[in-house]
């Protein structure tokens, strides 16, 4: 369980207050908000607050276009039309600012992600939880054959005990040895932003982190893809749930366009064009690369 | 009066439902929110949203510094330590979403911060209305003759009248020209995206501008400040006292540390310390340039 | 003609003193630099100084993938399979830096790309020169009746007359009281940063602009569009030929993939499917709105 | 050694061949382009490009200021008023491009500067090299007693050698079982992006690092500052040279003004006029906590 009685009461507490505020108010995020979704073994993602709803997207795009978005008949084709045609600023008018628990590996390739604001957990003032990241048996993969950086077929009988064993035990002593080292008791404490260096990539850290719905759904287009490691996937599906929540009509544009959509290049529609004119295109008549024509038609096949 | 009865009206209509949420709320800034600032002869600012208040920070930097933070005693203590240490990010946990109107000579200064969302009317789309910026007399100021970037003194008598007709005649033809040229009577009208070219730049535009609080306290640092144009400041005087308002004690730490604060250079410090230490130092034995002198003794005397 | 004959011969002396260097090279553009691409009536577009080119994308992909990319058999399979997958990074590794002369209309839709760095000629220190932007007469045209951000048909005759006479007086006019109100003969001069407030939209003014590879490939996406106002237009169309001297094979994988290339939604791509299979699915049944349906279909027919 | 034979001999064969440009160049780092400075055990910086110099920042101020620079005499007094008045825009338009290798630790703190480009080696596609950062016995400190983020005096004896004991073996297992896990003799391998997490954050990654100067200050004044961890000081000072041999004199301007001066409060300059003034001011009187007032006397004892 990812939370302590301690901060699941703190949870509680918010929770038990409501307040008058005379701003929009997105009621699907407010029925959640502070609560952990768990993400992982120990990984968690909490909404701590936010700014804007749908209502808040079309109300900023009406402030560009004026009077001339009056012909838009309602919100839902006034917020498909700017997700269609790459219009990102009135997206960037909503906000919301995320507690996410997660293993350092995972965060590495997050913190790519720069326009957020952010505050982790500092390992040079603090001491870091005994919590560390070992993959479910059925995350348990083999190296692809086939793409470098994807996973192949599940690990399974001594193979896979021997990986599970050896993560466990090698955090274990990581974790034993740095608390070792940090040790006051007959000794000279290491310096905490020393002792840190020994701990490996599955131990969890914890950050705030703030960004806006238009670079959220970026971080969603890459995260939530079949490309992406698993373990970030993880959570980005569960925030995209949460985004299901807070943003309904932004999120099913979002999902139509860019989750489900795809990005054709010029040589592609050409070949589109003749194949619906009835005609058969081969590979060797399309002008496509032999890669460029093995992913043109994993889209359509 | 900057706001029309419906514009004013549909204030009205959004302050009258309060509704319950479970974030957490300025109490500051609810009291006024949505309601117009005036600022210049017909600009506004109007707070839209806004996102966390001083608690934010100090939780965001809770999270950086783990139990560590439970050594600094209050909020104000750890507020004003982030801001003297130059700790930028827990700053950026607050965010806050301004609807201002403002000519588009001031639009051109504002826009160069970067770290910002904005939205803009847009003159392709919609018609821009007849409100130009026409300055007070107390502000009709004449070029510096010591500061290149400067206003001298006032203008007064003639040659103040005569910049006022020029600036109140040339605004008339230019917009009385700009319609005749869209109309359709009679004529295809020209495009609105081309008309526009004939409007000057004291003409009001709007937008609506979203930024967090520590690139707020950038703008206002540079745009409340004495160097900054005069009509800049006006709005970025009123956004200081809506900040105020909003984030007490980190404002009160800005004004400590930036607004009333100064950057010395190590050469300064150096003749600082040999002042302090009753030593009469000369221009010439500073090992200041004179401007670098002159800007020194500003501070002191 | 832009350039004065004193620009005209610093741009001779710059180019007459080539020096050695070890960083790369990109011959297209050195044939090129510091001379200025004349756009509109009295723009140019200069490139002033550059950064890496079309190896220099590779080489940061390859530290990337590591060995992982000896598989990709040339720099062009690499590039356009980096283009295909949205690896935006490596691109960014490139860098140029523009001098550009541009109406002030057309740079307040420029300054909204907001990851680039900006020096612009201040009016607050500097008195702008008389130079004002004036259609050429086949770019004077009518609002467009079906697109309310568009252009329609050219205008002509003595409504075109009218229009161009309106902008040429009327910006002399600006100009001639602009220098009236900041003369100091026989007067106090108004402060220019005032003065600067009665001058048109259609002034020129001008800029050092520097951004990297990616996010000029996103500006380009967006401003060499046939959406995008004629004017900004025409510069992205100059600065699309710079490219393609630059960075020729990265400027080809953007063609084909950005410029000519299409995104396709969800349910488009669901239409496609059954077409391609032989049904014939009319707007009804495809699930699309009238909208989508009008734009999908000006993308195959 | 940082560099494997084949590494140096690269750098030699891209050192061995000059070629022309008409860019401005710089010649103090032309004079060690590509070549590795080392830092730490394992780690270097390296400079792959850059763009412009000293005369790059005036030439943009120049543009900014019209002729209203020509009043400054030299290009130093420009650039030290450009540093004084928090003019930034002018350094950003000089760029620079680093190779860097560097433990993960490190490199978790570096990539919290947003504002740059990255291109990171990927242990999703390759395998980390068997290279770890141990630290010298002299920069091997105990936790700090007053300081929750310091280091305190160096560890000795027993103590000493237990702890370097406990990284080397650490490191080495960890090692050895991630080669074990990722291993396809006698097994299916696990994927490398699963194995890497076993790692610890000691190990040594590098990417290439592209930013402009304005943010290279930026980063230098945070962690080339004594509160800074050693190790990433360690790399700022490295960078620090190479500026001063690309910018000398906005380097100089940057040392006085930033790395060397201080900022000041309101308060504290209070203080400071009536310390001038021949008052003595006790703590009591000062109007500051005992924190700024033990950081006030810090500056000037």
């Amino acid at each position: 369980m990812p939370l302590s009685p301690d901060q699941q009461s703190e949870i509680d507490e918010a929770r038990a207050k409501p307040r008058e505020t005379l701003r929009c108010v997105a009621p699907g995020l407010e029925a959640a908000l502070y609560t952990a979704h768990p993400v992982l073994d120990h990984g968690f993602v909490r909404v701590i607050d936010y700014m804007g709803d749908d209502s808040a997207i079309c109300q900023a795009a009406r402030v560009s276009y004026g009077r001339g978005t009056k012909s838009v008949s309602n919100d839902e084709g006034l917020i498909r039309y700017l997700m269609r045609h790459w219009h990102s600023t009135p997206f960037e008018m909503c906000e919301i600012k995320l507690h996410v628990k997660l293993p350092i590996f995972v965060a590495r390739q997050w913190i790519r992600h720069r326009t957020a604001n952010v505050n982790e957990y500092s390992a040079r003032y603090s001491i870091l939880d005994r919590e560390f990241y070992i993959p479910a048996p059925e995350h348990l993969a083999a190296q692809s054959d086939i793409n470098r950086q994807g996973r192949g077929t599940t690990l399974e009988g001594e193979t896979a005990a021997r990986v599970l064993e050896i993560l466990k035990a090698d955090s274990a002593r990581a974790y034993d040895n740095y608390l070792t080292m940090i040790s006051d008791e007959g000794q000279q404490g290491l310096a905490r932003e020393l002792a840190r260096m020994n701990l490996p990539a599955n131990i969890y850290t914890q950050w705030y982190w703030k960004t806006d719905l238009h670079n959220l759904f970026h971080f969603l287009r890459l995260r939530a893809d079949a490309h992406a490691q698993y373990e970030i996937r993880a959570y980005a599906d569960v925030i995209g749930q949460i985004v299901a929540q807070w943003v309904p009509i932004a999120w099913r544009a979002f999902s139509d366009y860019r989750l489900g959509g795809a990005q054709l290049s010029a040589p592609e529609l050409a070949v589109l064009r003749r194949m619906l004119k009835g005609e058969s295109v081969s590979e060797e008549g399309s002008g496509l690369s032999a890669r460029e024509w093995r992913e043109f038609h994993a889209l359509f096949d």
